[in-house]
């Protein structure tokens, strides 16, 4: 069974997937080429059936490209740019779903509560040095509205829950969670905006989910709310957001996921007042993210190779 | 019995205090005498047996004033301003100790995640227009040491341990915690700086706490470590700390007490970077903190009634 592993030398990623490393996660009888360059990718795919995918790369026309390939695993859990490049239909693709877990609790526990506690306001305060005190009581029985009710906002939604908060979730299959009060569907997360506390976007990123949260939903969130974003930054319409901010017709925000990134240096963003951002790491664990990655795909390899069910596998029709 | 209720008008407590509250609380046959000025203090001193006090008043030479008072209910927790004014020997001090526990809970949780996340660091980059990524694992096996474990030491440990976070304890008893790996006592805690990811001081200031944390202490702690402060400002020498945010030898802080407060404008902690100022208000429930103050006092003045001993007594050697 012949894999090539790409690793983009510009992906954020790239430090933590080095080649001895990917080795080491590979059972005996696996013949692995590695490349971290355009010639060295066009040269894997040439004999690759599995490909393993750090980064982004250019994958267009791989029937010419990559004849024998019938998997590939990608490293991250966002591949809306996967299935724009086209994908052959003989090729499976999985992503890394899930690795972000425990981080992603954590994450979008801390945003909450800092939303809640008004830390974006402290800190717009700070900066004009005012001395401007907004006492509010603990979260206890606030309500969360979570849209996106995967594996991110699944662990997001069990550590609110823990807190006292009151979850509402919602997702495509309005699926019951048992940490979620009450489970919507589709547009049902609508009729719920007006009574939301807080709402944490934990959604992939796909034609459907793309402009989602714009003006409209963010005129139906009361005025004390505020609003996390720890999906895809073209999810949210972050113009509309910074607008809301800017009359104070919203609390506060917390984003990790921002319209550009690295956001630029002229962004009016970075001067929103009751604007956090942070720089898209807020999920990540940089110490447990490779080896969580590779022991996923190592457990996928083997029931590949047995001709058994993949884990991780994205559904090209929904997007993820 | 006659009771005197005096609420200094300048309090942020004072909104909450307010006169038909105080007497809503009250069993039968208390006489309540109410006043917001200084007159109206020294006119209710003159006959009162317990006061009632909301906010800082002055009160030297008592026993001239109030030659029939045995008991002071300090709505607050810090009575270091009381014990200086030198209290008679027969007037019995209690304070709102432990009013605070759940919010308190709630406030040290969001500061530690808040500094082992590093959005100090990311506040301070987003001043500067700057996407500036330093990714963390989850706090789970990081340690804290608090000290102080009164009421809100002991109710962040709780929370803290939660999270799977080791908790290093500190009192001057050394008297064991459920949620405390490692209790120790007095000048003990110096032994644990160099392990603390996060030191998070919810000490009361007395002569012992004045200054307790300096820059000898700050030099102990490991360069990646962060420091909280839900105490009082006079603990920790702000300016050290505030040296050492700039050297980059400590990661961040929180501070929600301050050595002046309000902080004045042209203080420079409000540029120091990879410091969060927050107003003094993140331990204050502003619907639940008067309620909660005044059953409890309800329930102490039965206590007086029956000629029992009373709860939250502070102990004036110690000075808590």
């Amino acid at each position: 069974m012949r894999l090539h592993a790409h690793v983009n030398p510009a992906s954020p990623l790239a430090a933590i997937f080095f080649e001895s490393r990917i080795q080491a996660a590979l059972p005996d009888g696996v013949a692995l080429s590695f490349s971290a360059s355009p010639e060295g990718l066009e040269e894997g795919l040439a004999t690759a059936e599995v490909l393993l995918l750090v980064g982004q790369a250019p994958l267009q026309d791989l029937p010419r490209r990559a004849p024998h390939l019938r998997w590939i695993s990608y490293a991250s859990a966002g591949v809306e740019w996967l299935l724009q490049a086209g994908l052959p239909d003989g090729v499976t693709l999985t992503n890394a779903s899930g690795t972000h877990i425990s981080k992603a609790a954590e994450f979008a526990l801390l945003s909450v509560l800092m939303l809640h506690n008004r830390l974006p306001h402290f800190a717009t305060a700070q900066r004009a040095h005012r001395w401007a005190p907004q006492p509010v009581g603990t979260v206890a029985g606030r309500t969360v509205l979570v849209l996106g009710m995967g594996a991110l906002g699944g662990a997001a939604a069990t550590a609110l829950a823990r807190q006292g908060m009151r979850v509402i979730g919602n997702s495509q299959s309005g699926r019951p969670h048992p940490d979620v009060a009450v489970m919507t569907q589709g547009d049902g997360f609508r009729a719920w905006l007006p009574q939301a506390d807080v709402l944490l976007i934990a959604l992939p990123l796909t034609p459907a989910t793309h402009g989602l949260i714009g003006r409209a939903e963010l005129d139906l969130l009361p005025p004390h709310a505020g609003v996390v974003n720890i999906g895809r930054g073209e999810i949210l319409d972050a113009e509309a957001l910074a607008a809301k901010l800017q009359e104070g017709s919203l609390s506060g925000a917390v984003l990790d996921a921002l319209p550009q990134e690295p956001l630029p240096a002229d962004s009016p963003l970075w001067d929103t007042p009751n604007l956090v951002i942070t720089p898209h790491c807020g999920l990540y664990d940089p110490a447990e993210y490779a080896p969580r990655c590779l022991d996923a795909f190592a457990a996928n390899l083997a029931r590949f190779r047995e001709g058994e069910a993949l884990h991780q596998v994205v559904d090209r029709a929904r997007g993820y």
